[in-house]
């Protein structure tokens, strides 16, 4: 059954997660939305795999990119979706009502309705933003096809509870080890403890102070954290290594490279693998398109916290914030929904601003 | 094929360890033990599963125990057993052949040939003794017949290298605790970092200054170590529970409940969850029959670290030493292999003391 594009972007949004499209399986949403899409006589359609980019050729003099995926972690017994009531706030909720097909089915909705906005607009919709970065369809695009995505302002449609959240922290993940010599914990001086040798990288972790960092007008919060420990081979053997996993999220006013010296300064005394890298985003806050995006829409702007495709566009060069419905604390959660007036209020401000 | 008596115990050991007969399969090799023990008319004997007690009853006015276990670790490839010749040095390789079948050997070539000790004797062959404490085949007897293992002096035929090594430090192992709450490692500063909790944990540890306590004229050497650590539910979670195992090997002269004090005020600040406790032996060497022993198989007696079952008779109030072929480090190992004048030193050794 096709999409129903007559209905309220609520109703649509229920539609998009009634068809499931946990990662790799992506195929029959973005065909459903491929086709509402070609009945727009005003957009240009372009699809790689299962990305769709939607384009209007205006002849604007500036351009704007609107994204979200259409991929949702896996559904556990929370499809079909269900309206519900909680503490007099409407929810629909279900896998994906957050992450983020409310966000898609406002950007569909309104990629269809307007054929004449204010600023060219470039619509994505993309697969395989919840798996590993490898097969992320943003950056699939980006990499293969960097024209096709070029523009003045980005606008992905992540969950931020209706309001505007700016650029993202970087993260970086790595692995701190210590080494020691095996022997028998009942001759443990023959031994050498490498559990013992990690409490030095506990304590640094420990007494950490993590910054606040202003960046463009948006306060950062970092972060370092041991996010996993590991060490011990019996109860009777003295340990020879002892892993601590680090995760450290850092201002996007750090380049990927300084986060690594810092962590590698932090750690200089021991074996220090980064395992996962990646750049944050500056908010972007201060380009006149994002200026009149906020004033159009409202309210205050903050930073986001977690990183996000942003940094993707920040990487091409194009200021990007986030903007969408949902909570992204019930993002990949049994009991993910979104409350419908956020869905409303995305959809409207858009259309203020798209149209103004 | 019955065991044959005829040859050394060097070849004693080799039939043994080439019958098979890892934790819980002792049955066949227990079966040609007691066959050749009831044609030695001196003998009273007395089974209970696969332990086997052999005593004598000549009215001596004092009574020895010497014991040994008769089950090994598994199998890794190392059976059937070769003679060879390393450094000069002749060795029996194969599992068991330090782990305790030589000792076992040596006993039973004694027993039956011993028919008029100077002391009277009670040897004893068990089962389960590489397996969970509630299995032990001494540790049964103990429990179920404490008249049938009554005696003055007790050893126990572990290997020590064919010198005496005397008691043996007690045995804790403890789970230390640390809470704290789950977040998104992106949003740290809302949970609560149990690893980072666990740092003082190690402080303690890596601090920790183990004792040297001299018991009876031997000097036990303690130790604290952690021999694992675990922590972290994923990459981008903040973890709620962090856990260090710690082993504590602890001098005899310290009681089990003295062990447990220690560990609670050295971790007060944190959950405690004692494991494993085991009482240590005191070594007993001021025993007279424990001299007059040590007198005739010579050498100088050490401290043993690790716990074995000499602590069982120390439980019942019975002085015991352990003296057995075979070096320790090797017990367990792939290449488990004992010095062959190892085994002819301890027969001859315990023929010198009980026919002097």
């Amino acid at each position: 059954m096709a999409l129903d594009l007559s209905v309220s972007s609520i109703d649509l949004t229920r539609q998009l997660c009634d068809l499931p499209s946990e990662s790799g399986d992506e195929k029959r949403v973005a065909d459903d939305i491929w086709a509402v899409l070609e009945k727009a006589p005003h957009l240009e359609l372009f699809r790689d795999g299962d990305a769709i980019v939607a384009k209007t050729n205006l002849g604007r003099d500036r351009r704007v990119v609107i994204a979200g995926h259409i991929d949702t972690v896996p559904i556990n017994d929370n499809v079909p979706t269900r309206y519900e009531t909680l503490d007099g706030v409407d929810y629909l909720w279900g896998r994906g009502t957050v992450d983020m097909k409310a966000g898609c089915a406002v950007a569909l909705l309104l990629a269809v309705e307007l054929a004449e906005p204010t600023v060219d607009l470039t619509w994505v919709w993309y697969d395989h933003e919840e798996v590993s970065d490898a097969l992320n369809g943003l950056g699939r695009l980006t990499r293969l096809y960097p024209e096709l995505l070029r523009a003045d302002f980005a606008i992905l449609m992540e969950p931020s509870n209706a309001s505007v959240e700016g650029g993202c922290n970087g993260n970086l993940r790595a692995e701190i080890r210590t080494h020691g010599l095996r022997s028998h914990s009942a001759r443990s001086w023959i031994g050498d403890n490498a559990i013992h040798k990690a409490a030095p990288v506990l304590d640094i972790l420990a007494a950490y102070e993590p910054r606040q960092v202003e960046v463009d007008g948006l306060v950062y919060r970092e972060g370092l954290n041991a996010v996993g420990i590991s060490g011990g081979i019996a109860g009777n053997v003295i340990p020879d290594e002892c892993m601590v996993h680090v995760n450290y999220r850092f201002a996007p006013s750090r380049s990927a490279e300084e986060a690594v010296a810092h962590i590698r300064e932090l750690f200089g005394a021991f074996e220090v693998e980064i395992v996962d890298l990646a750049q944050g985003a500056r908010p972007g806050l201060d380009a006149p398109l994002a200026q009149e995006f906020l004033a159009a829409v409202g309210g205050t702007p903050a930073p986001k916290y977690g990183w996000t495709d942003v940094a993707r566009f920040a990487g091409l060069g194009i200021p990007a914030v986030n903007y969408g419905p949902g909570d992204p604390m019930k993002a990949h959660a049994d009991d993910e929904r979104v409350a419908v007036d956020q869905i409303t209020a995305c959809e409207q401000g858009l259309r203020a601003w798209l149209t103004a």
